[in-house]
C-alpha cells in the first residue's frame, strides 16, 4: 500500500469511527427513552438522515448496535459521574463524591429518558445474552468502584469496619431507587440516600 | 324492569365481569414482558381470539386498559404475596414474613417477565399521567405497609429506634434490587437482602 493509499484508508477509519460515534450517542438517547428493543439499524437511519446501508455496514446486526449501545452509555457515565469523582482522595471522600455525582446525574440525566440501566435492566435481567452481559457488566463495575472506595475507608480506618460487598450491594440499591424516586417527583429521596449512605460512613468508636 | 329482565342484565355484567378478570390476567403477563406499552386491545383480542370490539367496549382506551392492568397486578400481588403474610403478628415478624414473601416473589414470579414493577416503572416515571399513578401507588403502598410494621416494631420495643420511613425506603430498594440481581443469576441477592433487613430489625440495647 502506498503512503497515499494508507493516508485515504486512515481518512476512512476515522470518518467510519466518527460516525460510529454519533450514531450511538443518538441510539444511547433513544434506548434511555424507549429501551434497546426500541432500536433497530433502519430507525436510527432515519433519525439521522443517513443511508440504512451504511449503518448496517458500521454495525452488521441489531444485537451489536444494542451491545454497542450499551457499551457508549458506560463510557458516557464513566465521563460524566465517575471521572470528576475520581480527583477525590480515595476512599471516604471519593465515595462522597461518586454518591454527589450519581446524585447529580439522577436530577439532571446525561440521558433523556432518565438513567440508561434503569430503563434497560427489567427488561433484559431475565435474557442472557451479549445485550445482557453488556448492561450488568457497567453495573457489576459501578459497584465494584463503591466496594473498592469502601474497603480504602475501612483500611484507613476513616470508616467502621464492615461487609464491604453488603455495603455497596445497599448502596447502588439506594441510588436507584432514589433516582425512580426523584424522578417522580419525591424530592426527599436525594437526601434518604445521602443518609444511607452517611449511615455506612460512620467513623470507627 | 321486570325481574326476567334483571336477571339477563346480571347475567350479562357477571359475564362481562368474568372476561374483564381474564382479559386483564393475560394483560398482565404481556406488561411484565414488555411493558404496559407493549399492550393494545388489538394484541390483545388477538391473543385471547376474542372480538376487538369486544375488548373495546369492556376498556374504550389505551390507557383505560393500562390503568386497569397495573391495578390489576396490585389486586395479584397483594393476595399472592401481601396477605399471607398478614397472619404474622405486627411488627418485626410480620416485616420478616413480609420480607421472606417477597423474596419468594422474586425468585418465582408471580408473572412471567418478573417484577411487574421493575418492569414497568422506569419506562413511567417521567411520564405523568393515569398509568404513572396506578404503577407508583402500588408501590408507595408496599412502602407505607413496611413503613407501618417499622412503627409497630419500634412502638413495642422489639426494635430499636429508628426512622421508619427512611428504613422502609432502604428496605424496598434492596429487595427491588435483589430481585434484578435474583434474575441474573446472583443466589447470593436474597442473603444480602435478609441481611439489611435484619440490620434494621436490631434489638434495642
Amino acid at each position: 500500500m502506498s503512503s497515499a493509499e494508507q493516508g485515504t484508508s486512515d481518512r476512512r477509519l476515522l470518518r467510519g469511527a466518527r460516525s460510529r460515534r454519533a450514531i450511538l450517542r443518538h441510539a444511547v438517547d433513544v434506548a434511555s427513552l424507549e429501551g434497546l428493543d426500541g432500536l433497530s439499524l433502519g430507525r436510527l437511519a432515519g433519525d439521522l438522515k443517513i443511508s440504512k446501508s451504511g449503518v448496517q455496514t458500521l454495525f452488521g446486526t441489531k444485537e451489536n448496535l444494542q451491545v454497542a449501545t450499551a457499551e457508549c452509555a458506560r463510557g458516557v457515565f464513566a465521563d460524566a459521574v465517575v471521572r470528576p469523582a475520581l480527583s477525590a482522595p480515595e476512599g471516604a471522600a471519593r465515595l462522597r463524591a461518586l454518591v454527589e455525582s450519581w446524585l447529580a446525574y439522577a436530577t439532571t440525566p446525561l440521558f433523556p429518558g432518565g438513567c440508561f440501566w434503569a430503563a434497560n435492566q427489567a427488561a433484559f435481567d431475565g435474557r442472557p445474552g451479549r445485550v445482557h452481559d453488556a448492561l450488568f457488566d457497567g453495573q457489576r463495575s459501578w459497584r465494584g468502584l463503591l466496594a473498592d472506595e469502601l474497603r480504602h475507608a475501612v483500611e484507613a480506618a476513616e470508616i467502621a469496619e464492615l461487609d464491604v460487598d453488603l455495603a455497596a450491594f445497599q448502596l447502588d440499591a439506594v441510588l436507584l431507587a432514589a433516582n425512580t424516586a426523584l424522578r417522580c417527583g419525591d424530592e426527599d429521596a436525594a437526601a434518604k440516600a445521602r443518609r444511607v449512605a452517611e449511615g455506612l460512613l460512620e467513623p470507627p468508636r
